[in-house]
């Protein structure tokens, strides 16, 4: 199997032998604590899962800032972006060096970790602008991964973390949210040796299922593990019951036997376009994938970057050797009108707009809302009345 | 794929749209709330998880001395025991109808459940005589299912519950507890069309590991869904993180790929043997098992109960078509010195016991703790190694 980046095992931090954790549990509640960022919560969820192996914990701004550069620590070690504890003041912790950090996702602000601080800094406006133009390309205020990056205070902790607790997504998704562990513990015995992966947080229609059929089939893989982004929804998104249900039916009619399996994992989105491609390949290497896909403007939002920068990054920046993974390199697919079957937009150079099946996402919504099954050539129809069940049930 | 017990599909009783979680958490906390007993907690993770499936909640009393009879419901509802919410007092919830369930298992108790009681009723003397008589076949006060049963109060809860959290389970075992909703997806994606479970908590050995592979080619099985009973561990136990990996190297090496998978339930053991028996097939085929493997004495303690009754049980009391998961009756299995293979001991009728490899379980321990491996006729050197380390870590 693939070995974890940088390690030759998976390190999760999450502490799994039951007398510790308990232990932990009741030491952390004497402990001076502090209510951390949802990013670095996040980064927690990450770290204990196995993810972000071989790092143990939070990084220094040193560190943060050579990562932004270089990709690298000043150890040298390979990693695509900061993963940082920043708040906005340590008054709750006084002087103390080992606290407990909680989660601000949760009702109650649940211990979600002990931390042994090795530094507490301050990082200047120099090293913001410096960390935030290198890993988002850009310092507009109004791009949401910057606003978040920037909203969180200018105190740095750093230092390694026991993690106590997945955060609200194994309550929230009992049944998808997956750890690195469990990742590759499941693939070892499925036996597969080939391993694309695929980003998505939302239903598959047909387009995306023919794009994991097509990464299949050209890099010769044996499994597809469809790993979602798991986080609170914004309204007018489809329920996470909703949303796997379309996906496991898809998987149930659409793919062979053992050849796919649904998943998800805990993490906020950065919108960091390239850098963010780089991380998402990282941690699928860390879970057992061989191979990503990675499409147009993957991670991004807006028009913040270049629709194929999010693949060049892995030539042009991404140092040789860093990542053992390989990454498909996709464009849009669509249903051809002309060819009467799903292509990847760029390899049919002699079609126009039109020539596709393509509805917004507005349309679908509207459609399904309305009761009507989008045509075939663009969803299931057995996807499709998973969807249009759920909206009718909203009126 | 095999279907639920007396349903279409499976009921489980888990919250899991995000929204109506957190609502439902936040009703809780105005609640009145009463702690309950760690048996009812843990038939509040079976219920959730959908296992009790199609059960929604405790039993009345009606219905639990019709269970402990004859395994129907009043209303004809089969269910092999009793499952009941048996509190001292109800004084912390009044005359509240709506109410929270407390987790006696986990720190600061918080909610588990919330449900809506159906009727409070006390347990007359003749009743839990019936009942304890019944299910564990015996009154003795040193039975440990019959103290823990009887130790739990006289007043009984009824209703059906909404379940927000699956205890400690979650925490402790998060990369092995499953519920019956993600083993069912899982053997769909695997493609597995005829599934027999075992029934474990502790390492596997030769002789299990063989009576599996045993179960699977008689039955003709493609997959084996290696089911482990999660819970606390007493002193002495061979922590989770080991007793796992243990299995999951004998899964890696000595199963072919996709054949077979290692999960775990929550629940505390009944001891209650034959009925216990029952109990455990029909939470198998709500998870999707068209097969069970039962040993000898399956479910049993002390000389309580007869080495095959809690075979025989399917056959004498067990409804007939109440159940569809088909059950492959073992019995104890050994490396045979005459034969040269693992065999099942009553197949083996010339065979004395000097003929087998056997060790007792003291004895295994004493010979990993000074690290020596036992004979790779009683185990796989692989698993003796991860064993012996563990216990050389102790020291």
């Amino acid at each position: 199997m693939i070995k974890p980046v940088g390690s030759t095992e998976l390190k999760p931090r999450f502490v799994y032998d039951p007398d510790r954790h308990h232990a932990l549990m009741h030491e952390a509640e004497s402990l001076p604590s502090i209510t951390i960022s949802s990013q670095a919560a996040g980064n927690a969820v990450m770290l204990g899962g196995g993810y972000f192996t071989p790092l143990t914990g939070y990084m220094t701004v040193a560190d943060a800032v050579s990562v932004a550069e270089t990709m690298r620590t000043t150890d040298g070690l390979f990693f695509p972006v900061p993963i940082m504890c920043l708040v906005p003041d340590v008054a709750a912790i006084g002087d103390a060096r080992r606290i407990a950090l909680r989660d601000p996702n949760m009702e109650g602000e649940p211990v979600l970790a002990v931390m042994d601080i090795e530094t507490i800094e301050t990082v200047t406006d120099e090293q913001m602008q410096l960390l935030t133009e290198r890993v988002y390309g850009t310092l507009d205020a109004e791009h949401p991964g910057v606003a978040a990056f920037n909203g969180q205070g200018r105190t740095a902790l750093s230092g390694s973390i026991e993690v106590l607790h997945f955060s609200y997504f194994q309550d929230d998704f009992p049944d998808t949210f997956r750890t690195a562990v469990e990742i590759r513990n499941e693939i070892a015995e499925r036996g597969w040796q080939r391993v694309v992966a695929f980003q998505t947080r939302n239903p598959m229609h047909l387009a995306h299922e023919e794009l994991c059929h097509m990464a299949m089939e050209r890099l010769e893989c044996d499994g597809l593990v469809i790993h979602m982004l798991l986080g609170k929804l914004k309204p007018g998104d489809i329920p996470a019951p909703v949303r796997d249900a379309a996906i496991r039916k898809m998987v149930e009619l659409y793919f062979p036997p053992n050849s796919a399996m649904v998943t998800g994992y805990g993490f906020d989105m950065l919108y960091a376009g390239p850098r963010e491609a780089v991380l998402h390949a990282y941690f699928r290497q860390n879970m057992g994938a061989t191979h990503f896909i990675i499409g147009r403007d993957h991670a991004g939002v807006g028009d913040y970057y270049g629709p194929f920068d999010a693949q060049t990054i892995f030539d042009k920046q991404v140092p040789e050797g860093a990542l053992d993974i390989e990454i498909f390199k996709a464009d849009h697919t669509a249903y051809s009108k002309k060819l009467k079957k799903v292509v990847m937009m760029r390899e049919a150079p002699d079609h126009s707009k039109e020539d596709f099946v393509l509805l917004s996402g507005t349309k679908v919504r509207e459609m399904l809302g309305q009761g009507i099954a989008p045509p075939p050539e663009f969803s299931r129809p057995e996807v499709a009345q998973i969807l249009m069940d759920y909206y009718q049930s909203l009126k």
